[in-house]
């Protein structure tokens, strides 16, 4: 058989083509159909530009509704931003010389080259300054708070920020080791939440736990040999729901602090949850319990 | 300032290195630190492989837990394993011999040009047929099932029957067109799930519900501007969950069959989960209901 013969190769409608399309379905996503980038740079007015310097603590946020949320929240300063003339007719800004800090416009290849290949950045593309650092002291008159240990994955912290503040709950607060720090993937997975509730990143879990309870926190752990089912253990009028990384769960230390363990009862085979899914479950059974009284 | 001053670069320690830093060490997990493939061949002792000849209808699983939870699953018909020496010894198949189904020895980086760069395989890939189609009837001694309207990501579909398994869920239900096909992308986020309960893909939606509603089943469609929170609203010993994708919701033919609608309460500024979040919220409340009962 040649080497070109086409019975070597799999057949164009197997599964690994529609695995191949869908990569490619999902670039595309990202900016129009691509085209040499020295022809767009013309097109899109955008001839020198230059990949900006960042200083280390600077956080790159990207997609529209991402940045949107960015602009519209007043506690984000802004350093730049990068954007095409599309995204930038998207973001509905208003007149560019009013927004009080300077606009590049980009193609969207400019943009792939510093977020890489896997970032979906719709074109737009913002330079900020952290959020301002807050502390636990502010959290005294939420009754619904998030505590997670350890969990490292930023896609599931996004998701969780994004259900923490659908809950209404107070912060979301995690460890500043073994923690995803703020970033354009979280902020992306997070749905515009990362500017609408505060993230907390504090030294030692066990002492923010203490400081919680002197707050009048109740705080209980999510472990699946818990004692008794969470929906029998939440009391009280504020609550701190502390969840530990899929697999790993809560460390020993945390354990040991917490004002009780309880677990989320799963009759099935399967008896561990996503992380971002328990959190969903424990925030709106500490929501029914808080309603009720 | 000359081409090559650093200055003109970002630093390396900066958001785009750890950007950069994360895509890299993704594609670490996926397997040893790549070296040349002639190589690494020789030493897993790989010499010839050839990429295997797929067939329209089969599907590819990889990834260490997906591939053993398929191998334990006795309905799975298996065609081959394609498999690093590494991972063969992780998925504890003992003789290769007594398997009853051809494996190739290959290095990483053959999955890799066939899965593509985005896969975390683990060194393992399996070619199995579809799992057999099944009948909605076989459903009648099950209390909860979930039932999914044009929910067109596969990795929130896997998300949600991983969910499903662990709350004892009796099947999750599709439409044939604008859902997706089995394949390695929701296996992977199922965590083994797709291999625990069976995934139905019906042609006519509102067809399946009124046959559900002849099987005894009470059907819930979730919806925002739903009548009454969704606690307030199960009845009955077997319950249908009704999911419509983010942001489209459930069809309007949709909402006209389900016996009622409702709505999962969000005190807070974001008034919509991700689709897996209020699946597994909308399972947890279901089950709360059946075991009370």
């Amino acid at each position: 058989m040649s080497k070109d013969d086409p019975g070597d190769r799999p057949a164009k409608d197997t599964h690994y083509a529609t695995l191949r399309r869908a990569h490619r379905d999902a670039r595309r996503e990202r900016g129009e159909i691509p085209t040499p980038v020295q022809d767009r740079r013309k097109k899109a007015g955008a001839a020198d530009w230059t990949a900006p310097k960042l200083t280390p603590d600077q956080v790159l946020l990207y997609g529209i509704h991402t940045v949107r949320a960015a602009l519209d929240n007043k506690e984000r300063r802004i350093v730049r931003l990068s954007v095409t003339q599309n995204a930038l007719v998207r973001l509905e800004t208003g007149p560019v010389g009013d927004l009080g800090f300077p606009v590049d416009i980009v193609t969207p290849q400019d943009l792939d080259k510093i977020l890489g290949p896997d970032a979906i950045h719709q074109g737009a593309m913002l330079e900020t300054a952290p959020l301002p650092v807050r502390r636990l002291s502010a959290l005294k008159d939420s009754p619904l708070i998030l505590v997670l240990d350890q969990v490292t994955d930023p896609h599931n912290v996004g998701a969780i920020m994004r259900s923490a503040v659908a809950f209404n709950a107070g912060a979301v607060i995690t460890t500043q080791r073994h923690s995803p720090t703020e970033s354009g993937v979280m902020a992306k997975s997070a749905s515009g939440a990362l500017e609408m509730i505060p993230y907390i990143q504090i030294t030692n879990l066990a002492d923010a736990l203490e400081e919680l309870h002197k707050l009048g926190f109740v705080s209980i752990g999510l472990d699946s040999e818990g004692p008794a089912p969470l929906e029998e253990t939440v009391s009280g009028d504020r609550i701190a729901l502390v969840l530990g990384a899929e697999g790993k769960g809560l460390r020993q230390k945390t354990r040991d602090t917490v004002t009780s363990l309880a677990r989320l009862d799963m009759p099935g085979a399967i008896k561990s949850l996503n992380v971002s899914n328990a959190a969903a479950i424990a925030m709106y059974a500490a929501r029914q319990h808080l309603t009720k009284r």
